[in-house]
């Protein structure tokens, strides 16, 4: 489909689209791009990529002659530079996509970097993730049955989302569309502020005196609850700057909620504090459901 | 070891002891009471208890005539009705024990009920719990390697004490001692804090109109945090309340924790929101090592 995919960050996100386009009939070259040579390496070891360029001027040019695809999959931070780097090298017929946590500001980055170009640039965010990270990491597999959400720019061409879409459709990957504000509203919602409340809990634990005796009560629901506190810090970080404005919108609603919540409480008023619970269990409780029909209809279509 | 053991509530908590004790050489006769007769025949189905008794006062001095120790394993709110109606017919040598998840409410609920007798009540928690209740959800080994907080009082003899604490090993449990209060500041802060969070949380995206959309793209890290949120409203309705005090004193913290929090974002502190994510991340991989080389070892030592 691709002749020759140029992918930046070779790590779990990048490495598993490679590895997932290679297992296709009609398999693309695939070219790893990254600021340090020993992942490259690993990753071309690992068959993952079959070669890789670095990030200058002079070895870009080069390498993206001929490069259908582009896919940044770096930490979103870099996502500037690194259109910035390609901007100059980029050839009419190159679609080039991304895999950031984030969409707005990845949108706005690339109107600054690509000026005209960024017809071309076709914003993606694959919903997959594991708590390893680097080219070790990364599985054929690893998008199959995920969603990968396409944020489509007005001045992209129909067909080269379609492309993008199919890349990932390849890989196994459910294509879903929105707007980058709405993207960045839901994921705010149900994913960046998750992140940020399970960290504020294990910090608050760790920093009190007695968080030895703490921790060694904690049990199974505080594991589920707490896991993704194990996440990447500067990544998260970078995310939560990054969607600043939909992230403090969830929180400033999250605080009102707990503020109702510790009245009830402090009142003694039970009916007030199960009306939340119960609520809370019921939709807890469908999605759950729903999620579970939905993979084991994937498990037996898969079969 | 026990020759009689009669146990209030035959669901998960108060089955899975039953079935415990049966295992060994010398298991007792074990007698299930309820408030329902429902859940005590399929009890008997289920070979979890070998006999039934109803909760009325005369059926209870029969019943407790010959008792060597009582487990009170129904909902904590029952318990001070529960200890109310044993009080008249409990005997000297029996020892009776409860389950609860919090125990200050307890003890008080105990010396209320119990006058004198309190003596004989040594209060426990089994930190071990699946979402599923009920004597179907029962299980032999629920207990194995799971922690058991026995709060022993100033008044019981230590012999009894150690008694209590031999039956839950025969379970497969691991004894801890704390006090009362020692016990639910430190489940107030790594069990009923989490809960309420996770319960705020779904509760507060359930009721977004867009609520479809948002838990539509909810992922696995979703899942785990909000997992605990799929629990008894009820239960943890009277857990909230039980541990008011502790529970207001970790919600303040919290609360506090996230205005910090909402601060670095509003200003863009990048630092001092990944010093947060950074420190939680390093406690949270600790934690969770040592977690599972405990359980590691517990398999091999197992086999």
């Amino acid at each position: 489909m691709f002749k020759k995919i140029v992918i930046f960050g070779v790590g779990l996100i990048g490495g598993s689209f490679a590895l997932a386009q290679k297992r296709s009939d009609m398999a693309a070259q695939i070219v790893g791009v990254g600021r340090t040579a020993a992942p490259l390496a690993r990753a071309i070891e690992l068959g993952i990529i079959d070669g890789a360029s670095s990030a200058d001027s002079a070895a870009l040019a080069i390498c993206l002659r001929d490069a259908e695809l582009v896919l940044i999959a770096a930490p979103v931070a870099q996502t500037e530079t690194i259109l910035a780097a390609i901007a100059p090298h980029l050839r009419a017929g190159t679609i080039v996509t991304d895999a950031g946590s984030t969409k707005s500001d990845v949108v706005a980055a690339a109107r600054r970097a690509l000026g005209a170009k960024v017809a071309q640039f076709v914003p993606g965010h694959p919903i997959a993730g594991r708590e390893q990270n680097g080219p070790e990491a990364a599985l054929a597999d690893l998008y199959v049955g995920k969603k990968v959400v396409l944020t489509p720019l007005p001045e992209n061409a129909p067909a080269d989302v379609v492309r993008v879409a199919a890349a990932w459709q390849q890989c196994g990957a459910i294509i879903q569309q929105l707007t980058p504000e709405q993207h960045d509203r839901v994921f705010a919602s149900v994913s960046h502020l998750p992140h940020l409340l399970a960290y504020a809990l294990v910090d608050d634990i760790a920093r009190k005196p007695h968080a030895d005796l703490l921790f060694q009560y904690a049990a199974s629901g505080f594991r589920d609850f707490t896991r993704i506190a194990g996440s990447s810090p500067e990544m998260w970080r970078d995310i939560a700057l990054a969607n600043q404005a939909a992230l403090l919108d969830e929180l400033d609603a999250y605080m009102m909620q707990l503020a109702h919540l510790r009245s009830a409480l402090a009142n003694r008023d039970g009916g007030a504090l199960e009306a939340v619970f119960a609520n809370a269990q019921q939709a807890r409780q469908r999605w759950g459901a729903a999620i579970e029909a939905a993979e084991k209809q994937q498990q037996e279509g898969g079969d």
